[in-house]
């Protein structure tokens, strides 16, 4: 059950052992989520997979057919580990193939001289996929069926998923509230529940934290209805209020 | 196809809505996988749902066979949206009951006059399930089968972490080297191929970056042959200097 009404849907796939390891600490996943929900689209699933080519085929399979949007991270460079491009012509069972756009873009880039093997792999895009431009280094992303294929580098995602934002439809942003206080969360337990079984169309999250050694209690209160979210979090504050705490709101509605 | 010798698997499943809405920043994931691959377990795949119990019970079910060992993180607070232990004592087919020991802990933590309802939840367990104590703030995990159920607040999860160490049985650590340097990744994708062929054992990981602006480039040689990974370390930073540039070493082999 989650009260938000539903809009449109995504899901997020990384790929790559670096983040498996534990080498790598990820923030793709934090960015591409808000920048969705800011257009109005939620984040239903995230997995993270290695460099296995039947790995991320499975993975493809099953996520393109829960929600309208899948956007994939890392594993499309030039190099032996980079098998995303290959594995994902194998999912939608269609060929492998040298995208002319995409070599020219690399032609420009590079120049003929240095447009080596390993570089020209880089524009091997499968058939009927539709670019994504990469401002940053060229290498392109695509798009094929409802996935979106973008690089792993954080900066060079991010551009990515600029152009992605124009090539999909978004719906409503969701808005949210945050209250933060001292109250112990299960101290305050009983009272959100009432309050949410009140309040459907909120979906009110408790996340309790800590904060220079105290442990402290955030309540996020998330919709696509600014009125009864005001509404909910006025209440949400009142019911603090009876606990002797004082709310915080970190943040104004947006 | 993993070059690393397969010891022990893991899996990892974060539930909680304020990942997915990008809310929080995630960072159990990187910490509970540098700390399985110190204690020689390969983290195979993650994955991150929202608090809906259907889609709990699904990764469970999914997660469960694939690996080891599963963690979960989130969800066994006191609040309405607190639904993981539900949600996996349905997977597992046995009812939530009272679980005495957790009770006292609670008992103990709270005093009698304290200890509500909602705080009494969080000693409702899966039948079968054994606790993994809490030091910080005493409502307990638990392991079911080859679930290992924790906290989300990574203060208490990383705490809880240490009994699940206790609790499982390891292997050999992966060892790893990382040799940082400046060539583009385009450029010595070809070459690194090549190395990777000649060393199966070795899993040679290239990861492209920007620090300062500037692009660079991070190889990361991952086995737990020590004698092998030294050797292949020499070579890739020999091939480093074949392109005019002197790697960077961060590590020492750990």
């Amino acid at each position: 059950m989650t009260p938000l009404e539903k809009n449109y849907t995504a899901a997020i796939l990384i790929i790559g052992n670096e983040i498996l390891s534990g080498r790598t600490q990820d923030t793709n996943i934090a960015y591409l989520a808000q920048n969705f929900a800011k257009n109005g689209v939620a984040v239903e699933e995230v997995r993270i997979v290695p460099d296995i080519e039947e790995r991320i085929i499975d993975a493809i399979h099953e996520m393109k057919k829960k929600v309208d949007y899948v956007i994939t991270t890392g594993g499309i460079g030039p190099t032996h580990d980079d098998i995303t491009a290959q594995a994902i012509a194998k999912a939608f069972k269609v060929k492998l193939e040298l995208h002319s756009k995409a070599h020219d873009v690399l032609l420009k880039y590079y120049g003929k001289d240095e447009l080596t093997a390993a570089r020209m792999k880089m524009a091997m895009i499968p058939e009927t996929g539709r670019l994504i431009e990469n401002p940053v280094t060229a290498a392109p992303g695509f798009k094929i069926g409802n996935i979106y294929v973008l690089a792993g580098v954080p900066e060079i995602m991010r551009a990515m998923f600029d152009h992605v934002l124009q090539m999909i439809e978004t719906g409503e942003p969701v808005l949210s509230r945050t209250l933060s206080c001292k109250i112990p969360e299960s101290a305050i337990a009983g009272d959100l529940g009432v309050l949410q079984t009140k309040y459907p169309d909120i979906e009110i999250g408790s996340y309790p934290h800590y904060r220079k050694g105290v442990l402290g209690l955030s309540l996020v209160l998330r919709s696509r209805k600014k009125d009864i979210l005001e509404e909910a979090t006025q209440e949400a504050a009142e019911l603090i209020r009876t606990y002797g705490d004082e709310p915080v709101l970190p943040d104004e509605v947006k």
